[in-house]
C-alpha cells in the first residue's frame, strides 16, 4: 500500500526513480510564514550529491532542487511545498547488464516478488538517490527547527574498526566547521584522517565498508514525543531505519545500557531554575518517550554497500545460476554522504513532534 | 496529538493507566472468519503478567482479558474486536509517596512538564502496564500469522553481560518448550541458569539490570514490508522501540555489520526452485525492506529498570531537592515477562504487513 | 480495512454490537486540563437513548455511561479517553427470526456478502446503536468547543414533508429550552405539535417517515478547515453521511444554491472592526472550505427508518424468497433522536479542525 | 496540518497554486502491472481544461500533462506516479489589482485570515485548477476501475432550474457518446441546448449560475465500503464536498428520501440467482454504507461561481471598504468542466474500496 509518506503533521511524501525523469517530495503541513532559504536547501543537497571526493561514487550529479509551489516572495504559506530534483546522469546502459540478474543484498529479487515488475535501472525506487528528497524536506524542516533555535549535528563516529571519540566540543557551529574540513565528515580531525585513508584503500581493493553515524540534538524543548506507540525515539528509529542500509538503532546508553544496572544508569535530576537536568544522561534526553531537555543522541549503524566491483556468484530472474560483473561505479562506504540524511530525517521527525506538541494542552 | 494507534490495517489502540478501572486495547482491521482463541490470549497474557516467579516483581494481577466486541461464535466479524484486562491491585497508597517527587529515568518529569497533569499512580500511563493490551492484541495477530504458517519465537539472549550462544534448535515449537522450562525464558538451559543467579544476586541488592531480546520469524512470505519509509524492519524497530525501556534495536548483521566489507556481507543467492535462498542471512531476512522469505531476526537491548530499593537524591514539582526512598515492589529485570511483549510487537508488524501486501499488485 | 475510527488529532475509535456486551469509544487527542463533566456527558447520552416518548421505539436502555481511563481528579491528562456503555436490553429472541432473512434496506446483506460472517442480533455492528458512543465522544468535543466559546445547536427542521420556518431566536440557550420542551425535538412549537401528530400516525400504521436536522454553530473562530480536500464543511459532510438513514447533506445556499446566479449568491463583505462581516450567508459561515467567522449552518436528510411493522417479501441467505415479519419494536421517525448525534459529530469535527488550526502559522 | 492528501490505500497529495510554476499530483499506492495510458489521461484533462467553448472561460491553458516516475515500459511498478502539469497562461496582472481585495465569496479572507499570508494571483492554492490535479489522478483510478468492469458516467444535470430528465439510456459508452456532442454535457440532447442557451445569456449579463452534476456507478461489486465511519456515500460525500463550490450531495433518494414512508422506500430484494437485486433503488446502491451491486447513483449541488463582472462592494485587507471591479476572464457556469472532476473524485473513492476490501476477509 501507500508507503512513501512520512510524518503527520509536518509530512513529506517523496516520488521518483535512480533513473527516471526527475525524484521530488511534495511537503505537507509547514507552517505558513517560514521564510525558505532556498541555498541552503541546495547546500545541504550538495553534501549528499555523489561525486564529492575520492572516497564518494564518482557518479555526478549536479542534484538542483527547483520549488514548484507552496512558497511566495520568500516564505511559505502553509501549502503544500513541492520540489523537484531532475536526474542528469542517467547512464542506463551501465545497468543494462544487470536487467535479469539479481545483485546480492540489493533489492532487485524482492522487489521483482513483491511487485513482479521493477524498473532496474540503477536500482529504480529503492535507489539511495531517493534520500535526495529527503534532504530537501529535511532542510526546511532544519529551517524551522533553527527558528525554534533547536539545532542537529551528525558526524561519521566509526568507518569499520575506526571509532571517534566524543565529541570535543560543545558548539554545533564549531562541530560543523571541523566536520566540513574532512571528506569523511568526521568531527575528529585525526580520527577522519584514519578513516580515510582506510577507506580509500577499501576502495581500492574494490570492496566497500559499513561504518556508523551519531547524530546530537540540541536545544531540543521539554515535551516533544508522545508517549506509547510515537515515542520520539521510536519515530527517530524509525526514520533511520528507514534509510538505505542501515542495521541498527541506539540512542542514550543504546546496546551498551542492556549490561548496566538500575543505580549506575538511573539518571539523576539536579534542581535547575524552571528547567531540572539531569547528572548523567543515559537516557539520550528521552525519558518515556517525552524529550526531557538534555542532550537527544543518538547512533546509527549502516551496513557495507552491496554494490562492490568483484565478480559475484547470483541468480537470475528465472532462478538460475548466473555471474554478476563489478562494473559500474560505487560507494566504497556510504557514511560520509549519509550524515546529512542522518540529520534531515532527524529534523524531520522533531518538526512532526514540535507541531504535534501544540495540540497537547488546552 | 492522538498517539496510542499503531498499525495501518491491522491497527490497535490502546487506553488505560496502570492504576486506573482498566486497561484495553481496540484492534480494528482483523480479517473476518479467523478463530479468536480466548484461552490463548489469555496464555500469552499470563506470560507477561507480574508475579510468576522470584525473579519478577511480586506485585499480583491476574490480568484477566474479557472480549467486548468483535467476535461472533467463536470467530472474528470483520468489527472492532476490543478487549479490556480489569486493574485488581490498586495499591494507590504505594504510590502516594510519590505525588510530587520526580523518580530518576522514569517518565514523571516529562509527563508533568508536558500536559501540566498526570495520574501519578503508579506511572499512569507510562506504565508497563499498558504494553498487556499490547500482548491481547498482539495473541490475534499471532492467530492470524498462525493461519498463514507464520511463526514468531523470541527469548531472553542477553541479562547484563550474560549472552546466550545461537539457537541450537530450528523448530519453533521444540524452542518454546525449553524457553518456559526456565524462569529468565532463555531457550539455552545452561545460560539460563546462570541469568537466573545473577538476577537474583541482582534482586537481593535492590538493583535492576538490563537485557536483550532476541527474536525470529519463520516462514515469513516473500514480499511483506514497503519500500522507502515503511520498510518492514523500520516498522519492527519502530514497534520495539516503543516498548517501555527499550534503548536499542538492530536487524540482520546490526551494529557488528557496520565493521564489516561488502564482499564478506553480501548474501549470495542460491538458486532453490521458484524461491531462491542466500548462503549467509547478514541481511535477516529483508532487502530493500522487503521480507526475502529466509528467517527474520532482530535484537531488543533493554536499559536497567529505573525503580530499584535504594534512596535516590531527585527534585520535586517544585524544583527542589528531595529524597525518593526505596520502597515498593519491583523488577530486577524486565526481559524475562517482556519476551512475550516483543513477539506481540512482531506479530502486530507482521500481520499488518501481511494485509499491506494484499494490494501491490494488480 | 480499520475504518472504525474518525478525526486526525481529536480522534475517536468506537467498538461493540448492538446486542453484545457493550459498546464504547476511546477518545485519543483531547488536550490535558480540560474538566470532564460526567453529568453533562450522561444528559447528551439521555437525549439519544431509546424509549424517551411516544415516538420513540419502545425498547428500553439506560444507556449510563462510565470512564475507564483518561481522567484524573476531573480533568483530562491528555491520555486516551475510554468510555463504556454496557448493553441492557439484549432481547436477542426478538431477532431470532432474523437469523436468516435479509431485511428490506437493512445492512444484512452486505454485511453478510462482505464478511462471510454477521453477528444478526438487532442490526449488530451495523445498528443506531453505535451512535451511542459517538455521542459520549461528542459530549466531550462540545465541552472543549465551550472552553473555547463555541456552541452548536441542531433541531429537527422537517418531518416527511412538515417543513419548520427559520429558527425565530439567536440565543442558543433559548432555542436548546424551546426545543426540549417537545419531545419531537424542533424548535418551533407549532410546527413541533404538528410534527408529533404526523408521526404518531404513522406509527399507528406500522410504518415510519424520514426528516431532516437542521445545525447551526455559532462563535466559531476564523481559520478553521484546511483547504482542498479537508475543508470543513467537507469533513462535516462525511461526519452526517456517515450517521446511519443520512442521505443528504447541504450548507449555506445547499442545493437551492444551484438554482441561484452569482451576483445574488456573493456575500458581500462589511467592514466590521477586527473582523469583518457579510451582508449574507449563502457561504454558510465556510468559504473556500475554511471557516469565515460567520453563523455555520447545515442541513442533514434522513431517510426513512427501514424497520416497519409490515410483512415484507424479501430473499434469505440462500437467496430464496422468503417473507418477513413486521415483529419486534420500532422508531416510527429517528430524527428526534438524531438531533443529538447530529450536534455530536459536528462537535468532533469541529474539535479535531480547532486543533488541526494551531499548527497552520509559525 | 498537512490537508493535501486524499485516499488511503490508493492516495493522492496534490501541489501548485494557480500561478505558479506547475500543478501536480503524487498518486501513491496504484497496485503494480496496471497499463497506463497516458492519452486517456490527457483526454479527461482536455475535459476540465479552460478555453473549451462559449461557455467556458476563455483563459488559455493547454494542461499538458507529464509522468515522472512510477511507470516503467508504460505500466505501473507499484511505486508513487508522480504527474506535472505546468502553468501556461499565467497573466498575474490579470489579478494585480486584487492584491489587497477581498473578492465576495472567494477565499481571499480566510487564507489571509488562517495564514497570514496568500499568493493572492488567481486564487493560489484555492483556484479550482488545483482540479487539475485529481482529474490527472482520477484517470489512473479510472484505468483500475475499468480493469475490474465498473464504470462510472457523470453529466449536467441541472443548471439553474434547468433540470434534465432521468437518463434513457443504460449503456455507459452511449451516454458518453451523447454528452460529449453538446458543449454542457448534459446527457438529454433537448435539455443541453435549453442550458446552453441559458448559460450563453447569463455570461452576456457578466453573471454566473449553479448547477448539479449527477453520477452513476454501473458494475460496482458488492462489498465495498467500510462500516460505521468510512461508508462508501459518507467517503463519495466527503470527495464530492471538497470540491470548489460544491455545497450540497445527496445519493439514492437523497432529501426526497425524508418526506417518503418506509413502506415506500425499503427495497424489496428479490433472488436473482448468486447476487439479489433490489426492486427499487431508493439505497442508491449503497446499505448500512457497503455496495449492494445495484447501480450506485448520487447528485452533487455547484454554487454558482464568484467571480462575476459586475462592480462589487467589499473591503480591503485593512478592514477598509473598497470597490473590487469586474476584469478578467470567467465562467459562466462551472457545471460543464466539472463533470469529469465528479467522476474523478468518485473514481478516486471507489479504486481506494476497492483495495481496501481485499483485506476485509481471511
Amino acid at each position: 500500500m501507500a508507503g512513501n509518506t512520512f510524518g503527520q503533521l509536518f509530512r513529506i511524501t517523496t516520488f521518483g526513480e535512480s533513473h527516471g525523469v526527475a525524484i521530488g517530495v511534495v511537503l505537507d503541513g509547514c507552517p505558513a510564514q517560514l521564510p525558505i532559504d532556498l541555498e541552503f536547501i541546495q547546500s545541504e543537497l550538495d553534501k549528499r550529491k555523489p561525486g564529492q571526493s575520492k572516497i564518494t561514487t564518482q557518479r555526478k550529479e549536479s542534484d538542483t532542487v527547483q520549488i514548484l509551489s507552496g512558497t511566495f516572495e520568500g516564505k511559505s504559506t502553509g501549502t503544500p511545498i513541492a520540489m523537484l530534483i531532475p536526474n542528469e546522469d542517467q547512464r542506463s546502459k551501465d545497468y543494462s547488464h544487470n536487467t535479469d540478474v539479481y545483485r546480492p543484498s540489493h533489492a532487485d529479487y524482492t522487489y521483482d516478488a513483491k511487485y513482479g515488475i521493477r524498473d532496474h535501472r540503477g536500482g529504480g525506487r529503492s535507489s539511495a538517490r531517493e534520500t535526495a528528497a529527503r534532504v530537501a524536506a529535511g532542510a526546511i524542516a532544519k529551517l524551522l527547527l533553527k527558528h525554534h533555535g533547536i539545532e542537529i549535528f551528525a558526524h561519521v563516529s566509526a568507518v569499520g574498526q575506526i571509532q571517534a571519540p566524543n565529541l570535543a566540543h560543545d558548539d554545533v557551529d564549531t562541530l560543523l566547521a571541523i566536520r566540513e574540513e574532512n571528506i569523511v565528515r568526521c568531527a575528529d580531525p585525526a580520527t577522519a584522517h584514519q578513516m580515510i585513508e582506510f577507506i580509500d584503500g577499501v576502495r581500492k581493493d574494490g570492496d566497500t565498508v559499513g561504518g556508523k553515524v551519531s547524530c546530537i540534538v540540541k536545544n531540543c524543548p521539554v515535551g516533544l514525543g508522545d508517549p506509547v506507540f510515537d515515542k520520539l525515539h521510536a519515530d527517530l528509529g524509525k526514520a533511520m531505519l528507514s534509510i538505505n542500509a542501515v542495521h541498527g538503532f541506539e540512542y542514550g546508553s543504546g546496546f551498551s545500557g542492556s549490561e548496566m544496572r538500575g543505580s549506575e544508569h538511573n539518571d539523576i535530576f539536579l534542581a535547575n531554575g524552571d528547567q531540572p537536568k539531569t547528572l548523567t544522561n543515559f537516557s539520550g534526553g528521552i525519558q518515556g518517550g517525552i524529550s526531557n531537555g538534555m542532550e537527544i543522541n543518538f547512533t546509527v549503524a549502516f551496513k557495507p554497500v552491496a554494490t562492490i566491483m568483484h565478480n559475484q556468484q547470483t541468480i537470475n530472474a528465472a532462478g538460475e545460476a548466473a555471474e554478476i560483473k563489478g562494473k559500474g561505479r560505487h560507494d566504497p562506504c556510504v557514511v560520509p554522504r549519509a550524515v546529512v540524511i542522518v540529520e534531515a530525517m532527524a529534523a524531520l521527525v522533531l518538526a512532526d513532534h514540535l507541531l504535534r506538541n501544540r495540540t497537547s494542552r488546552l
